[in-house]
This record gives C-alpha cells, sequence and structure tokens, in this order.
C-alpha cells in the first residue's frame, strides 16, 4: 500500500519511543530479521518464525515451541481444572483454535508449556489501492469507497477462546494487527488518476471499523501492549481484565514493526512467568 | 421447519423441569401471549415486547424500558467510571450495540436503569429445508449438504459489549437462542423427496457450529441459564465469569420456549437486583 504518514500518528507515544529504542539497538534481539527482511511484507506466521528463533537465540536455557493452533480440548481441560463446571461441552472433536500466527510457548520447571505469544493479522478495506488504480467501487461500480463490511467481529472469537486458556495466568499475550482502510487511525486522502483527493475518514460509520474490535481490549487505547493483565476493584472483588492488544493502522504492517511488537510483548510473558520458568 | 424430536433432547434436564412446571401455570406471567401465538415463530423482537409487557403487568411497582440498542458512548462511560484507563477509544461518535431483541432495563431506587434481559436470535445453516424440498447445494449443485460457514462467530463481539457494560453487576441476563441445522445437538435424519434419508449429523466438523460459540458461556452446559455470574477461585483471587445463556437446536425456537427462557432470565435478574430496586 506503500508509505502514507500514518505510520508515526498510529502508535501511542510510548510506543514511538519503544520503537526509536529498539532502531538504536544495532544487530539487536531482532537483528535475526535483517534490515531488508524488516521493511518487507512478511506474513504473520513468518514474522512469528522469526520471533521463535530470536527467542531461541537470546533465551537458549529455555524450551520454547512455536504451534499453529491449540485443540478446543486442551481448553476445556484448563477450564475444567479451575472449575468443574466449565470446560464441559464439545461437539466437533477435532476443534481447533487457530490464530494466524500461531502460538508460542516456553516450558516451565514443572515442565509443563506456557503461552508467551499469540498472534494474528487480520485486513479490512481496500478503498486505498482502489481508489489509487482508479477503480471504482459498489454494484454500480460509480463509488470511491466501499461500505465497510462487519467480517473483523469474528475477531473476538479467538481472543475469547484463549482468554478462557489462559484463565488462571495473569498475562495476556495477544496481540492482532489490523490494515486496511476500516482501520484508520487519521483521516487523510488518496490521488485518484483523475486528479481527485479521495477522503478516506477515520470517524464514519459506513468506513472505521475499529469500534468493533476494542470491546476486547475494554475500550483501552489502541496500538499499545496489554500483556500483563489489569486488576479491577469492584463492590467485593478484585477482577482481573485480559485485554488484547490491539495494533491498527490503514497501512499494512510491516515485518519490522510487527516483530518490535511482538518481541516486546514476548519480553513481557517471559518477565511475568520467570519466576516459574528458572529452576 | 417442522417438528423433529429435538426439542426435548436439546435441553437439560433442569429446563425441562422448569418449562413442564411454566406449562402447568395456565394463565402464568407469559398468558400475555395467548396459546396461539406461544407455537407461532415470532422474531425475539416481538417475543422481548411480550416479555416487557409481562414485565409491567407483573411488576406494576417497577418502571421498566426496552431499547434496541445501548451506545459505545454509555459503554465507555460505564468502563470509565470502573477504571479511568478503561473505555478510553472511540472512532465512529454514534456506534452503538444492537442485540436483535434489544435490551430490557428496570429502573432502580436510585433511578438508574439496570439491565435485567439481554437477547438475541440467530439462524445459521438451511440444510434441513433444502433437503425435504429436494434442492441439492454446494458449487455444482450436486450435493445434501452446504459446508457450514462462520458468519456465527460474530455473535461474541456483542456479548463482550455487554461484559463490558455488565462489569460492575453480578448478573449477565444475555440470551442467544441459535437455530439451524449448524446448532443440531443430535444426530437426526431428513426425508429427500427422492425417498432418501440424510443425517444431519451433530458432531461433524463440515456442519457444526457449536463450538465456535460456546467459549462466551466458559464451555458450560449449553441449553441453561447462567444469568446468576460464576465466581472461580483462582491463585490469589476470585474472578468474576460473565457467561451468556446460549441456546441452540436444529429447529426454530417457537415464540412459547424463547418467551419462558427469558422470563426465567428476567425474573432472575429481578431477584439478583431486588435489593437496589425497591425503596
Amino acid at each position: 500500500m506503500g508509505g502514507d504518514s500514518l505510520d508515526d500518528s498510529a502508535r501511542g507515544k510510548g510506543q514511538s519511543h519503544r520503537l526509536q529504542r529498539q532502531h538504536e539497538l544495532a544487530g539487536g534481539p531482532l537483528g535475526i530479521f535483517g534490515d531488508d527482511a524488516k521493511k518487507h511484507d512478511l506474513s504473520i506466521r513468518e514474522v512469528m518464525n522469526g520471533i521463535m528463533e530470536a527467542l531461541q537465540t537470546n533465551h537458549p536455557d529455555l524450551s520454547f515451541r512455536h504451534r499453529p493452533d491449540i485443540s478446543k480440548r486442551e481448553i476445556n481441560d484448563k477450564l475444567a481444572s479451575i472449575d468443574s463446571s466449565l470446560g464441559q461441552v464439545m461437539f466437533v472433536q477435532k476443534a481447533s483454535i487457530k490464530p494466524d500466527g500461531g502460538i508460542i510457548e516456553a516450558k516451565d520447571k514443572s515442565g509443563n508449556y506456557r503461552v508467551v505469544l499469540v498472534s494474528e493479522s487480520k485486513h479490512q478495506g481496500n478503498d486505498v489501492k482502489k481508489i489509487r488504480a482508479g477503480i471504482k467501487q459498489g454494484k454500480n461500480k460509480d463509488k470511491d469507497l466501499m461500505v465497510a463490511g462487519n467480517a473483523i467481529e469474528r475477531v473476538h472469537k479467538n481472543i475469547q477462546e484463549l482468554r478462557n486458556y489462559l484463565l488462571d495466568e495473569i498475562h495476556f499475550p495477544y496481540v492482532v494487527f489490523l490494515q486496511g482502510s476500516n482501520f484508520a487511525t487519521k483521516t487523510f486522502f488518496v490521488d485518484s488518476p483523475d486528479g481527485r483527493k479521495v477522503e478516506i475518514s477515520h470517524d464514519a460509520g459506513n468506513l472505521n471499523r475499529i469500534d468493533r474490535v476494542t470491546a476486547s481490549s475494554y475500550g483501552m487505547e489502541i496500538n499499545q501492549s496489554y500483556c500483563r493483565n489489569v486488576f479491577v476493584e469492584l463492590d467485593d472483588h478484585m477482577q482481573m481484565l485480559q485485554a488484547a492488544s490491539l495494533y491498527f493502522q490503514s497501512d499494512s504492517w510491516t515485518a519490522g514493526d510487527m516483530a518490535e511488537i511482538l518481541w516486546d510483548v514476548a519480553s513481557t510473558s517471559l518477565d511475568i512467568l520467570s519466576g516459574e520458568l528458572y529452576a
């Protein structure tokens, strides 16, 4: 989709600082990607492969695994271990949950694998590409913009499954990268071949779909990591909130940006789990 | 879709007993529906209208309202009132959440409306109707069964929004009725006009989609009410679980069955809230 001016504004300030710090670390933990690879449009699965390699290199004392899915059976077993009324129902015996980027786990000192990173990458809204190419949209092929769909709402399902699997943890390392014109965080203009500048609005109901996703981070600021669970005080108990780390921008997320965010989340998981990972 | 033998088996035993009890209550709180209406295929919205009327009739001392949606602004405000980091993000200012059946609330003694019932009705899978009519499906129009889609996964989004809105309550009166061949709870056979009996499987991965929904009830038994929140003991805190009450069957849910379930959930909400409703 090409570089627009969204890259920086789309991130919180804290994250900008962190990215800058990472860039200063020449040959840092993500050196594995190489400068070229970082700029490329790698799939989330490929980026996760790189993170897996970086974790193994940087934590040679730990044993990691990276798998494409987690079975509903495992999730049910975990739930049932917490309370016998939970995790009782399964119709398709081979049911499994497949986040695009897969699941990276580290073996703890009891020999159990603990989740350190889960990721997904979602795309919705091709308006920028279409406008640049001069392709009109809609039923009569006469519109600059396509009314946004709602398929992205499906993203909550896997988040919910992993929340259940990680109910007895105090971290929730679930990262979703969302890209496409339905996820613009600022209004901008795209040049059409006929000389017009077409507006991609960040607050129009027919285009923006960020609000359809933020329930899974309790409406907290987007483009930030929430790996460490939040606890809030309610009437008579402390409630743990498991928030997904949701990263939105209209442009495609580059391999480098994804890798830095994922590395940060995986590292936070390892910090939180450290007492249980090392003998 | 006609009556199959699923009606009873699709329900938990507790619920069968409850339904029987309700049936014995001639002229009970749901008399408002009338015997004919109960058998009909009313929309969830119409059934909710009847519940609203029954609530007003049976609780003349309370003030109720029934609205079609709840704004994202209200949800964010509620979240922010619990913790100032929550409920901060909204892109489309008029964003709102619209459960099919709407939201019924009762005014408490402080003058605030409290949610007593939210409902949705979802349909996925037309195989029974198609088989009965002798209509083949698929790209080449040569299959008895259509491979099930995954649109139902969107159901988690509204549940999640309402969980956030009700985070400071100890009840979660969210009911979803799911119907269609993708939600069969037992395998059964459908007569095709050519004399064959076609199997509708309840455990085949290409057909059944119940597992895609149950994350929102923590895998607890389906076809039961979970209006009263479950608390589970974790390492260092009690965690409140807000489970949706999910009702699945291949047949369409009748107005009468829906009304009885919804009435039960609304009544439980009123019980739980009673200390705050009456001066």
